[in-house]
């Protein structure tokens, strides 16, 4: 029953109050957790940290290996680094996990039956921010795939297919056009599959693949693809369970992980107790899991699950005739 | 009334059913063309041109300068070079235009009000086949983005919307990573949007435009984006609007331009009166636009409405109590 130090960013716009209203929740429903609060985002960019993040908030990651982020703002304008991808990258934070699920009818969508995991890869391809001027007309970027880090990707992807009892996974690729890199990616996925004759293994070309999921989603369940396709179909496949409001992600690396909602900070939405946490909850819920602690996980889920089908929505989710109580932030938490 | 010499490929799979019915009906409509034959696609490629094309085909298409090609297969196996990328880098075809439309009840759809074109950069970005392997277990590929091909294409996107009466441009990039290379594309459509003040423009970061798209596309109009985005995005846009099976396709170059359906040569279904030669069809139409043969184009589009309004459909879009006869091929071309 020890207390497992984590450590927590409140981030920007709207992620204080998110934030606030995920750690009541989970300290209620029993988490045997202590947070440790760093500073990022806005601020630490406006000191003068290129990556949003100052030296001791480092420090902290290292040593509890948890962080639950919440969103954050990164100025406008030239030399600021993505906070996102330099933690992934640094932490060497290679999967990125996102549950996609509806939930119908209490949250609206046109894919009722919705249930995709994307695993997506979190450190490679045109994430590297290898890019150039090569003349003053002509732009590059390289993108990078490599075995070591498709073959991490892949595992983890069939390892959590078996340990979350999925029965297939998909792999997403354009080797058609990306013959050496994509076709690298597609490999080890036929490679490392072998391993697992007891999950179902199939392959698209990224661009009908994508056109499947948004038409027939139903057909995958965990599907897995290099970082920038991950991108782009995470945040589709989330919005088509009926809003990205809902959909949290784990960050997963050898020895550190990060969890956060899959959505932006809303600068104009902030602090006007409007906020959906579900995000951030769901990611939270990951991290109990992560952690070890899947009794007060179960508890959280089950709340969540409840109120939601209580028809206690924030604005972002309601629904006339549907929803009972249309609530802000801090009542969402309440319920 | 001259007749304008047309370069025409049958392809491979259901090409050659799609492309009789296609012709057919064009001639019946009364298109002042005269076609040229060539052979492209899996012979071409068996008989040992890894492009798939022969050095005929190329000078017929250098002296007709106008191409309506049916789908082709590519030999399974390394090697074969993508027909399509070839013949659209040759030739200089710089924009690919995909008009996504619904036509619901007729055709079932999700998202009934859809009518987005989406122009995409095709020359560019991944496209290049410039990869390589760094070593045994790293390997690499090049994003290119230029001035001159990103002014073409947006310039393309606007002049496109002035022409047929659309409102909106939107660009998808992914620049807060890919902030030199996306950064440019963007940074060119604020520069050439601003000699359009007739037209609205918008910008979104292609993972959020993406989501937004999926879930109301008719806050899209004309979406303009680098060419792997494009492929991505244009099949999931055809695909909400019922089939990827009734887009049509222009790939448009300076002096050449190329007519296509957006689908593949579906070998399965060949020979069997099966097809829909509707995506075939509707590039044809924007192949008599293109010669300035409107008057033909119109009557082509009307029959084609008139068709599916009926309920006459083929089997991929065929409804129980929408449809009121399911037709095969040459029985579609017929009505
Ligand atoms: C903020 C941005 C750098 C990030 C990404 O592209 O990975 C975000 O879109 C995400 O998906 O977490
Ligand atoms: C066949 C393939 C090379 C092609 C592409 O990627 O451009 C196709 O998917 C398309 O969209 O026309």
């Amino acid at each position: 029953n020890k207390k497992v130090p984590i450590t927590v960013a409140y981030g920007d716009g709207i992620g204080p109050e998110i934030m606030d209203a995920t750690l009541r929740i989970i300290m209620a429903a029993g988490a045997r957790i202590e947070p440790e609060v760093i500073e990022i985002g806005e601020k630490a960019y406006l000191e003068g940290f290129s990556s949003g993040i100052r030296p001791e908030a480092w420090e902290s990651l290292r040593r509890t290996k948890v962080f639950l982020k919440a969103p954050i703002t990164t100025p406008q304008g030239g030399g600021y680094k993505s906070l996102n991808v330099t933690v992934r990258k640094t932490m060497g934070l290679f999967a990125n996990v996102r549950p996609c699920v509806s939930y119908y009818p209490f949250v609206k969508t046109k894919h009722p039956k919705m249930d995709v995991v994307i695993v997506r890869e979190n450190e490679e391809d045109t994430y590297g921010g290898i890019e150039h001027w090569q003349t003053r007309e002509v732009t590059q970027c390289l993108k990078l795939i490599t075995r070591p880090g498709t073959e991490k990707i892949i595992r983890y992807a069939f390892e959590y297919a078996r340990a979350y009892g999925r029965k297939k996974v998909t792999c997403f690729v354009k080797d058609n056009i990306m013959k050496i890199t994509d076709g690298l990616f597609h490999k080890i996925f036929d490679e490392v599959s072998q391993e697992y004759p007891d999950i179902e293994k199939e392959t698209w070309i990224i661009d009908i693949g994508a056109a499947k999921l948004v038409d027939t989603p139903e057909m995958f369940d965990v599907v897995v693809m290099p970082n920038l396709y991950g991108d782009i179909l995470s945040d589709v496949a989330a919005q088509m369970t009926g809003s990205v409001g809902i959909a949290g992600s784990a960050n997963i690396g050898e020895s550190v992980a990060m969890f956060e909602a899959i959505h932006g900070s809303a600068p104009r939405r902030a602090g006007q107790n409007l906020a959906n946490p579900s995000g951030l909850l769901l990611a939270a819920v990951q991290m109990l899991v992560h952690i070890g602690q899947n009794d007060v996980a179960t508890t959280v889920q089950n709340a969540w699950l409840k109120t939601i089908e209580d028809g206690i929505h924030t604005y972002d989710i309601y629904q006339e005739g549907v929803s009972k109580q249309k609530v802000g932030t801090r009542e969402f938490a309440d319920a």
